[in-house]
């Protein structure tokens, strides 16, 4: 991966800030390193979508939101109502959270029937659409299903985490996603990733976005050339509580 | 606090389960307990509130659910979508999460806009509105500010914790919210509440609403007699994460 360029790595990057508790301020500075260091995106919660919206006019930068987020437990209604509000808004691409409880229920087409709904509110305004589907809380098995259900319902990436539940990103998660999706559908991972080796692992695992707070860290540390230390080790669980 | 039996604790009690991974065979258990204990409400995710509604259907125990939650971040339209398929789907409590970002960005007019749309679309169905004000992330001042707002925005309940932040209720927090609000409005204490002593310890610094996913075990506390040692002291915040 050493090929990735300063730029390329910014590329790859949602500027992440989705605490509670996140003001305008904070919203206005995460906007401007955006602009400044070419992310992705911003990835906020849905209330600051207008404000991002407007700091993002006529920027390379996208604004991402997130729908029935953290939990994935509120109706369909409530996410489809929740997403055409964000697009409306100036939302460009949007991370729904999976009901995983439907899926631990064994109800697979409660599950898909979701994740449709959302995607297609997403496509018929140009919207990108990204399944988050919470590894931490599921078993291999689940893990692929859920992969499954969301390439069938037409997701745009699948999403390893939401950053606020036991776990975050693992590259063997992803590259169990990566193999169950295949090449035609992008696979994002977030929670926990930190440093710019983090980002390499999840890139040499099959990610193609990388959800990140620390993503200003991460590009000067790929302008520096140096590597960084990993915080995220393949085989286990980074802890993202609070980091995200 | 010691005149409260048994049937008195459980009416106090709203018997929540809001883990994302809850499933469905998890709320069935949960509805039959509260129809056998005569807890207040369940209080569980919008995803489920069709199947308790039904699980429910004439008992005294209400359908409570959750918006906008735990974040509470998201746009007002969302959540006003979000409580009316609530409603729709038979629920006839909400618990509704404040903008905490617009808070501590001094937008008060926009949380208590946000506050009001989701009261008055609860009360034009007859349904109440409870407003969690996530205190373990405020200042006294912003807790005071955040329970004047609810009042003024037309809420039931003031209600502490999500039970998915840092911490949970202290007495010291409901005391102070009930002295803010005054009689005339409810006060929920929730997240970290796991025995007799604590609920007694809350209903005396002023709540009239419990939230707790221990309520089999404080109700039972009570009919044995036994009070229990508390687990969550006045001063400080228990750590509610993953028990609620």
């Amino acid at each position: 991966m050493s090929e990735l360029t300063p730029t390329q790595v910014a590329a790859l990057i949602d500027h992440t800030l989705l605490k509670p508790d996140a003001t305008e301020s904070d919203i206005r500075k995460l906007c401007a390193e955006a602009r400044e260091y070419g992310f992705a995106s911003v990835c906020i919660n849905p209330s600051w979508v207008p404000l991002a919206a407007k700091l993002l006019n006529g920027a390379k930068s996208k604004v991402c939101t997130v729908i029935g987020f953290p939990l994935g437990a509120t109706s369909t209604i409530a996410k489809v109502c929740e997403s055409e509000e964000a697009i409306a808004d100036g939302a460009k691409e949007l991370d729904m959270v999976i009901n995983v409880g439907l899926l631990k229920s064994g109800n697979s087409a409660g599950v898909e029937h979701d994740i449709r709904a959302i995607c297609e509110a997403a496509h018929k305004s140009g919207v990108l659409s990204k399944v988050i589907i919470e590894t931490c809380l599921l078993t291999q098995e689940e893990k692929i299903l859920a992969s499954q259900l969301a390439k069938a319902a037409g997701a745009d990436f699948v999403k390893t985490s939401t950053g606020f539940s036991t776990g975050g990103a693992t590259a063997a998660d992803v590259k169990l996603m990566r193999d169950t999706v295949g090449p035609s559908i992008g696979v994002k991972a977030s929670g926990g990733i930190r440093t710019l080796s983090d980002l390499r692992a999840m890139v040499a695992a099959g990610a193609t976005r990388i959800g990140a707070s620390a993503g200003v860290k991460i590009v000067e540390e790929a302008r520096s050339g140096s590597p960084g230390t990993s915080s995220a080790p393949a085989s286990t669980s980074a802890s993202p509580k609070n980091s995200y």
